[in-house]
């Protein structure tokens, strides 16, 4: 089955140093977001089609960057929508026939290859493969005025890359975008499929800001 | 109100290096256990009186590392129990009078000295104040075969110093232990008080991994 990857890399990074979104940034001499696609691209033995979504203001940058670079990776360069949603959407209008797709945050360049490949495996069979971490610290809800704690056994953080074949989350995408859409697995549960965890790999952080850098050189070291 | 603070260095770190307890590993040139005291010691105007919580076996390694280390913060060396619960208990008994009663992880030095300030005037307040950080990653709930998203705008990481009027504190260690109990915040709900969360800083992680040394020295950078 064909397996792609739609990189989503539509963050501004307002909350970093303005002008220069968190994907584009200098991580051990390369840009964050190319680390990301090269562990796609080094990922196992079958080939994974990088579709990269990148906000119209951006592609120009990326395009400097990857000469820059010589960035060689193939990928396809799509443009992102309003929010993620509507990103995602329009990277998976490019994918092709019945696969497994994979959705990844572009700024995560730390995931294992073993969670790419093993997502990949397992929403191959179960139709959906979402990595996740427990949390090895207490976790409470906040209640109006006061907070209640709840079982953090059972909680588990999640992270990308979200897989799904791509039959399911084509149907799912075809919902109307709502505020609750946080990630790929909650457009695809509303759309009535079982969300399927698997084990992610605790290094595997969102760079949202300037410390994560810092943290992400540390975990690659 | 007299102030306390019941450091918590219970761990045998049996997940890192075999025979050196966590807190006892160098950050930066100090172990990790005397920058948290260190914390304390310098924050704000008013004296907050130390008490470590060391299992019997580590006692005379730290005596060691203060005279290596020229450690000279006035602190008080109480015993361990079998559990976080016992540790936390003994070092209660060792407070005195209406106070004010932080308990913190010894392995968590980046605390903030400003969240340990508010920590302590909230909770002379409002009887409890747990420092806590919301999460900005989806946040699922495991299940026996699937799992289902919860809303992420309410869920709260909570960390330490979780500061308590002594009162409370010690009505709520007057219960029986409970598998359930993982950190003072559910202790003392379960005894029907109400957890007042602030807000924490997200650098104050537990350092329980190797690698959590090296991100530990990033956030210090």
């Amino acid at each position: 089955m064909k397996k792609y990857a739609i990189i989503v890399a539509g963050g501004s990074g307002r909350r970093m140093q303005p002008g220069m979104p968190k994907q584009f940034l200098i991580l051990e001499g390369l840009p964050v977001l190319m680390h990301t696609m090269r562990v796609f691209y080094l990922t196992g033995t079958e080939e994974v089609r990088l579709i990269l979504v990148l906000p119209h203001d951006h592609t120009g940058t990326w395009r400097d960057l990857c000469l820059q670079h010589s960035f060689a990776i193939d990928h396809l360069v799509v443009e992102g929508g309003e929010t993620r949603f509507h990103s995602v959407k329009n990277g998976l209008e490019k994918t092709e026939g019945d696969s497994l797709v994979a959705v990844h945050d572009g700024v995560r360049p730390l995931v294992a290859p073993r969670v790419i490949e093993n997502a990949f495996t397992i929403a191959g069979s179960r139709g959906t493969a979402i990595p996740a971490v427990p949390v090895n610290e207490s976790v409470r809800m906040q209640d109006k005025n006061s907070s209640r704690s709840i079982d953090r056994k059972n909680v588990r953080i999640v992270q990308t890359p979200q897989v799904f074949r791509s039959s399911i989350l084509k149907k799912a995408y075809e919902q109307e975008y709502r505020g609750e859409f946080t990630d790929d697995a909650s457009v695809v549960e509303a759309a009535g499929f079982a969300i399927h965890l698997i084990e992610g790999n605790v290094e595997n952080i969102k760079i949202t800001r300037k410390i994560d850098l810092d943290i992400a050189a540390s975990l690659m070291g």
